[in-house]
């Protein structure tokens, strides 16, 4: 409710502001010698507002710094990406960067904090490969098209579990899940990038070992990692480039591994070299670390959802205040604070003019994934409330125009 | 011969130029408001000369290049690390990427290309799990530490029959290989990073499939792809940023994945999916297309080896007409165009110095690996020529000092 609240008194300071959906209009003009754009289309650098689900947008800051530093880091005389990983200077990036990670999400001394290649999918493997032996049984809860290639995966290497299926557009209550007896772990997927469907609580297992793919909604709220044995998440939506995953792992499930399992895919040879077993993706950790950094000096993860709520909040209400003309399909329990989809479920055939109207006035990458269709906003934590405003008042005046 | 008498005249015309080694004296002395030091010191951006090994030194045109592009690239308002992997941006980086690629290595149409995660290392797996069956025998070569960990996975796989084992310093000749009759395939390393031995032409295996790491010494000089079944290379050396691996690979030697192997390591996912099976390492992918365009743009990698030959032919010179003072361990017939390593035999404690005062001279990195010692200069494809002269000299005026 409050949410709500939020959201209406941000619509109204909007209502008191030019519509700035008219602004691509303005600025097409513009490159025909016309009226110069207002200043409200003007992001600096000449940057979009970007709502693609992943690679993902980043924090304009930080690709500053990141760009001022690139040609010769902090006058070391060569750039991140030409360090040795075993150098001081390295060493002191991605040692900061754990700091900062465990800071913000309180992580117990108790857990590891790996950075590794291959992404979420190489953690498909890697979690049956080292928590479970051939036989065992192992629980996966199916909400969406991640969820469901994590449980594929471990098909090849134990026996599989479905305890609970969702829609695509919900999740099963907890108290419904069918969990084996003896599984050696259930796991699920926090948020379902595709679907926009996000757990809102660590749903209760029973004492049994908790994994999570945390891909789509990483450090985007504060999260009990004591709850957990395994969270594990690729960076490329809300923490950095692609090309490094964090895995935070309980300390007495490592060690485990299948004895034919590769090398690379132990998680104990990587704790053992503090994610350097060969040579670590550094530029990726790099703006991994500056991103933790500017999340901790702004206030950490209890601000950061504080805001996330009420981005998303002023989204799902103007799919709500459109009387139908928008749609999102999935149960509002569990709408997801990061992917938001939605369609027009009168007239599909305006979406594609949508997404089109939407790209000339500067918010990109709106196009839903093929298998949900309609449109997509993902609003990870680098994106700017004004982003969202911006896209919420579009939605408002393409509905006025196109509503029957 | 011919590269002995560059060297020496690259000698002749440094020895008509001020002695560049007491050049941090005057550095130093600069900060102390004395005389300016003279332009040889002064690297654009207060850049070194960085002998690392890898994560290695890179062009700094493509630097600045990146950095220009970094918070916008190209117009597209976006960075390139928060793309779509599956967007037209995205897309025409990495089809440019393996085009360029394909020119400079002149790759047959029949071989496939790839731009993978998880590094050498991770090849060292998957090349026993798609190209062989458990109890399939498989020959390794063994000529330094590289080869020898990637031997080592491959026994969890295989029955592995070591067809041969250097002593670090040399390779022993081809035609003395126990190669099995039946192999599956025959692995080796082109250039071991650490002991800094080279492979000087491809080694005939007798129709043998041929396996190749070439992760130290890749695009430093043109190969024959045809005669090879798969050629590797972590970037992070000739290439570009660690995080991305290339994997040539010929295409009838894809689709033979044991059932069992995680699907991440299965070249055929990869192949069908134009390495965008899962988020590719997006950053990384578009750093080395930068250094492919411009090393094709500089007449590709016959006029790269003549450079390349010329900067290490620099510094074998130096070692060599130092009258004992330094010492490379490696047979002269196999010397790494790309790791130089020496020592002070007769004075070992001055090594340290060595590295210590080089360091201040702006050339960092320096230091041998631990398993031999000594110092080892990593002269890359990046590393421009006045780097190696600068080198050299210093290492004679530093012998002159020293010498008894």
């Amino acid at each position: 409710m409050q949410l709500q609240q939020q959201a209406k008194a941000a619509a109204g300071r909007r209502a008191a502001r030019p519509a700035v959906s008219r602004i691509p209009v303005v600025r097409v003009q513009a490159t025909l010698a016309a009226p110069a754009p207002s200043s409200a289309t003007v992001q600096p650098h000449g940057r979009v507002f970007n709502f693609s689900a992943g690679p993902a947008i980043l924090p304009v800051d930080v690709l500053e710094r990141a760009q001022a530093d690139l040609v010769n880091w902090q006058g070391s005389g060569m750039s991140i990406m030409e360090m040795s990983h075993r150098g001081k200077e390295f060493e002191s990036v991605i040692q900061k960067a754990e700091a900062d990670l465990r800071a913000l999400l309180n992580i117990p001394a108790n857990y590891k904090v790996l950075f590794l290649q291959g992404g979420a999918s190489t953690q498909f493997s890697m979690i049956p490969l080292n928590l479970a032996k051939a036989g065992d049984t192992v629980d996966y809860v199916v909400t969406g098209a991640w969820s469901k290639k994590a449980m594929e995966e471990a098909k090849k290497y134990c026996n599989v579990n479905v305890a609970a299926k969702g829609d695509n557009k919900s999740v099963p209550d907890p108290a419904t899940w069918k969990l084996s007896a003896d599984s050696r772990y259930v796991h699920y997927c926090d948020n379902e990038t595709i679907g926009g469907v996000e757990f809102k609580s660590t749903p209760d297992v029973g004492g049994r070992i908790l994994i999570s793919d945390m891909s789509s909604n990483f450090i985007s709220k504060p999260v009990d990692v004591s709850k957990y044995g395994v969270i594990y998440a690729g960076a490329q939506k809300n923490v950095g480039p692609a090309g490094v995953t964090i895995v935070i792992i309980r300390e007495d499930l490592v060690g485990h591994v299948r004895p034919e399992a590769p090398t690379m895919l132990d998680y104990k040879i990587h704790v053992e070299n503090d994610s350097m077993y060969n040579t670590p993706p550094c530029w990726s950790i790099y703006i991994c670390g500056l991103v933790f950094e500017k999340l901790l000096k702004a206030g950490g993860l209890e601000a950061q959802l504080e805001l996330n709520e009420k981005k998303a909040a002023i989204l799902y209400d103007a799919i709500a205040s459109s009387n139908g003309f928008y749609n999102s399909p999935v149960d509002p329990a569990v709408r997801s604070l990061m992917n938001v989809p939605f369609t027009i479920p009168s007239q599909p055939d305006l979406e594609k003019a949508f997404i089109k109207e939407a790209e000339k006035a500067g918010m990109l990458q709106l196009k839903g994934h093929r298998s949900v269709g309609g449109m997509r906003a993902s609003i990870y934590n680098a994106m700017p409330i004004e982003g969202v405003q911006q896209l919420a008042t579009f939605m408002k005046e393409f509905a006025a125009k196109h509503a029957k």
